[in-house]
């Protein structure tokens, strides 16, 4: 999420009530979850097996629960719940955001949308996009143009994002948007989660059919197709003309190359390379699969 | 299912115009499917396979389609068609408790019901719950405090529960309901189906990602977490601090051990120990399921 | 789709601008998509790898993007984009066929269709039918009697069938339906597409629970039952009294046989014959997969 201005880092110190260390100078101009961070981000921490990776992120201010050394030409907030410090500031910038903008959607003259969707605030329709009965787009949404949305179908609910404490679940308040671009379809029954702090992307051209599941945070590429049931978690990538069959799930934090092809029910649980075809749960090589199910097929037969 | 008041075994005889035998003098307070039996409740049982341990059940009168022997201190009533005579009597019962009810539904001063949400007869809901847009919340349906039903969700929907005639499928009627514990988060396009005389349970605290699917009579411990796409089937017990990946089904009728993880498609066909991770369609400890999978992968090879 | 009347070759040709061949007395009294075409009909085709399947079926007027010789009593249309050429003629037909009927759904007094349900025009349902809230009914599908459809579920979204493109999708415009027969139950949270130009169909007495997604143009026979999140692809025949459970997956263009049983998380790849149980993914004989698991296990022990 980007700031609505730069803030210093005394601002944010105090916003928290956390203590400051390190480059005093230095200013923030966005805030996001540690997968997502981008120069002059504010990020945080709260476990130390992820000290190092967001100590060396290109993060500008790092909220983290234990005073530690600083890296040159950054600073830290030291702050004993730095979950709770993150989501308090992400509510805050996006109320200072939201009170200079109209929450009324902006939906093109030429895009309809049907009895029984709903529309949320700051929500954006393209020219020419259909949106059907039953729809729900959460605030902030975009939609781009040429964009069909089929009955029922989600765009922007919460990412699935939980901190497990002693009695109960501390949920990272989502203040991500979905983006759908150009030219995309999206059948009946979908679900597409907004990012945590960014955005969830479909890239044009896109369809998916019905009943696909997208988590918060995941880009899909241009082209794509994807069939009834597939589920992607969050924090995925998934480069252009790729093919997914019906039901195959996709585990978080990978990436799937461009043009891959995965066959009907599997489970992609690694990164894969593009151009390939992928069969299996978990998923491997499509033709090396056929030859797995084979040799268990002739040694059962054999028995 | 709780009775408004008790009945006597000659008045629940002449109900559904049955013969009587046994225990003259017993009442009964409640009403409820086999799997969910108390004492002091009417329980049917129409085919033999099943005599025996719906006789030897807490039941205290069951409706059984042929005259046998009665257990000392119970009563039967003989009837052609159990199976119709008890979705007489559910209903029966149902509509006079409805009728010392307002059906109004109430709604916490505090909670907020979106647009487009529709709440049924006689659910209630509790402080600070948030009911997005195209939430259905069906009758008598009860939502905890602090709770947040995502967009399109579908909560108490009928069992899908069929008896096979020669040409159709008679249905058992759905008259139970579906409890929401407080800290409960459930996301969009979830279904959950209500119970067929009791409640499907969804504990304390549990957060359930996109479209997962619950069925009738199951009960869901505290603090579970579901991935997208998990479907559990009808009358199983989850215990606390389940983990169910995305895309895991489960089989009906079976228990979760507390804190087990499941992994992503994993097919639960029995019941699990808890505090073991598990994997694998059927699913079976998640180590074994490595190593069966590096076997055919090495035997593959070598061919 | 029957068109309203017959249409001779020449007004055929001059509607999407393509140069007749062959039989020019012939009349055409249909549109179909090659996989429901009938005796009359227009169809098309613009690869040459489905030329002779589609020559030699019954259609008798085909649009093909390439001169060639046109078989005895057919005619052919020669356009560079038959399937541009197919999209227009569909709209133009559906067009002239709706400007002669009424709009308005034709809803039987007894039918109950519960608030935020949406129905669409020329939609028809019968007697005694409960449409739930949230459930959205495209145009033009016809619902029977004693019809149970719960909340948010979909009937008639559109077909997912695009031809690749250069830089897009072309999408075939489905102008087809759903016909859902008597008796028939769907859960919530359900998607069914209608037919790309003829119906999908469910067959009576036919139950689904929730989260089922149906593809455009099948068809499932009578007395069927469908677990929750199970998947069927478009142009599926499933006969009368299958069985299938909890989320199996069926693929495009197979045939299921009469009384055929599915356990849970199958994955049907090609055509199964009636009266057996199946099970794996890919689905085999369940037995047979029984003992593969079973090799599996016992070699993994070995080791």
């Amino acid at each position: 999420m980007k700031l609505h201005r730069d803030y210093t880092l005394t601002e944010i110190a105090q916003l928290v009530s956390g203590e400051a260390i390190g480059e005093a100078g230095i200013s923030s101009t966005g805030i996001n979850e540690i997968h997502l961070v981008n120069e002059g981000d504010i990020a945080f921490v709260d476990h130390p097996k992820y000290y190092k990776p967001t100590l060396n992120s290109v993060a500008s201010v790092i909220i983290i629960d234990q005073k530690t050394d600083c890296p040159h030409g950054k600073a830290l907030i030291v702050h004993p719940e730095p979950f709770n410090a993150f989501n308090f500031l992400t509510q805050h910038f996006k109320k200072e955001i939201e009170q200079q903008l109209s929450p009324d959607p902006v939906i093109h003259g030429s895009a309809k949308v049907m009895p029984g969707a709903y529309i949320g605030n700051y929500v954006k329709i393209g020219e020419r996009s259909i949106i059907h009965p039953g729809a729900v787009i959460y605030d902030h949404c975009v939609i781009g143009d040429d964009v069909t949305i089929h009955a029922n179908t989600v765009i922007g609910s919460d990412a699935f994002y939980f901190k497990r404490r002693e009695n109960k679940h501390d949920k990272l308040i989502s203040v991500g948007n979905v983006v759908i671009e150009n030219g995309v379809e999206i059948g009946s029954g979908c679900t597409i989660d907004r990012g945590s702090t960014g955005s969830t992307i479909i890239g044009e051209g896109s369809k998916l059919d019905n009943q696909v599941h997208i988590g918060h945070d995941t880009v899909i590429g241009k082209m794509c197709l994807f069939a009834a049931q597939v589920g992607i978690a969050g924090c995925v990538t998934i480069k252009d003309n790729v093919v997914m069959w019906g039901q195959v799930g996709c585990a978080a934090n990978i990436e799937v190359g461009e043009g891959a092809v995965v066959y009907a029910q599997s489970g992609v649980a690694k990164s894969l390379n593009g151009g390939q075809t992928y069969f299996g749960s978990p998923a491997i090589d499509a033709r090396l699969k056929m030859r797995e199910i084979a040799t268990i097929s002739n040694l059962t037969r054999k028995l």
